[in-house]
């Protein structure tokens, strides 16, 4: 039987979402409840490897079991089990065989948040990133539109990137202001290995006014990491929805 | 020379706001990061006493030097004290000798979240009381209204209230619902012991279908603390904002 998760996480104290040496991983805390729920030791298969430090409001996988359980008590014997590591189990579902997180996946959606203030952030510390000083949303938000459609990304990828390809197609890319902070929403089928923190910090260069907004499409065009703006923090970045055409739909 | 501060911050860590023997107090902490400042030992003077474990994103204090900074400086320095606590001076301004944060103030605003559903909160841990059903909000925020206006609180009030009288006007108590999240904001000129968190608690019952609506204003009524309904934890309640009359407003 396969099932599926819809997971919220506080990414801080993760090495990232995959199973790795060096420390905890979401991926392995989910193994483990896994396998106090079912006696099974399983591969749980993410919809975004998301880095160290990075949230998600609606990260989605699947595992297989033997056994069959209620969905219901899936859900909450894994968030029984998950504790006290900052990973919710918000959903469980049966899913089809051929249902896959990460190859049925069409669209991901991801929210960056700033907090522009002199004072250091408390309430919301590891949460977003903190920027002393006031960025033009407006500006941010012209500059991000010369990277929506399709393009050869190169310059927003991450050198270690495993994509066979940097070409890939950027559906949305939208810069607003709230108060004193900025939301900086991306959505597309697929993403390349820290492309939304790139792109985030390159239209911060924007937002303070030491990029043009014609430098973001004079970059992208570059194809050279060495462009790119520095790399912004995880803090403030979330993976907030994956979604499945019709079949796989929730 | 009298300093008005907004302070952010966030109250998991704390014994509250006031100084007290048994652990870190916000105002300890602020009185600390002022004497390494100034090399003055001042009282730190709160518009409100938040309880253990209650935010605020817009408290006010007050405190006198005998130096005189630059207000910017003030904030600067004190942020700079103040790490690692999570406490955030958003502001600093000079006040008058006559301004008094706690009882110049004319208004008190208070936020109360409450989340409503089955997996525990992560992201929020801390940060909103977790409910693991849905509450009927319209429900809510009818039975809030019987609660406004000029009242004897006998009911809301803790038993270790230090008030004069229990008759306050509550100028305002909605309840709104956005998405799985439940947003209670009251508004008063001041608020007895442990008010908002009981009438949240009451409330809840309502939401619950514990409660009728008209029971909220039988309880009221009643004036017998024995009636509340069970205290809401700290963890969702916020002090947003505090407001002066025109001479000290900001």
């Amino acid at each position: 039987m396969r099932y599926r998760l819809t997971i919220e996480y506080n990414g801080g104290p993760f090495v990232g979402w995959q199973r790795q040496e060096n420390g905890p991983s979401v991926q392995g805390a989910l193994e483990d409840a896994v396998f106090k729920l079912s006696g099974e030791r399983v591969n749980v298969a993410g919809a975004g490897r998301t880095d160290a430090g990075v949230h998600a409001r609606g990260q989605v996988a699947h595992f297989d079991l033997e056994k069959e359980f209620a969905v219901d008590k899936v859900r909450d014997a894994l968030n029984y089990y998950l504790k006290p590591a900052p990973v919710a189990v918000l959903d469980a579902e049966i899913a089809s065989p051929d249902f896959h997180a990460r190859f049925s996946a069409t669209s991901r959606r991801y929210l960056y948040r700033i907090m522009c203030r002199k004072a250091p952030l408390v309430i919301e510390r590891g949460f977003a990133w903190h920027i002393q000083r006031d960025l033009d949303a407006d500006a941010m938000h012209e500059a991000a539109q010369s990277l929506v459609g399709y393009h050869d990304f190169t310059t927003f990828r991450a050198v270690e990137c495993q994509a066979d390809s940097p070409v890939k197609t950027l559906d949305r890319l939208d810069v607003k202001r709230m108060g004193n902070e900025i939301h900086i929403e991306a959505s597309a089928r697929s993403f390349l290995h820290r492309q939304v923190r790139s792109m985030v910090g390159s239209l911060k260069m924007v937002g303070e006014g030491k990029w043009k907004v014609s430098d973001t499409a004079r970059v992208l065009e570059a194809r050279d990491r060495a462009q790119c703006g520095a790399l912004a923090p995880p803090d403030g970045l979330y993976l907030m929805r994956v979604d499945y055409a019709g079949g796989f739909a929730k």
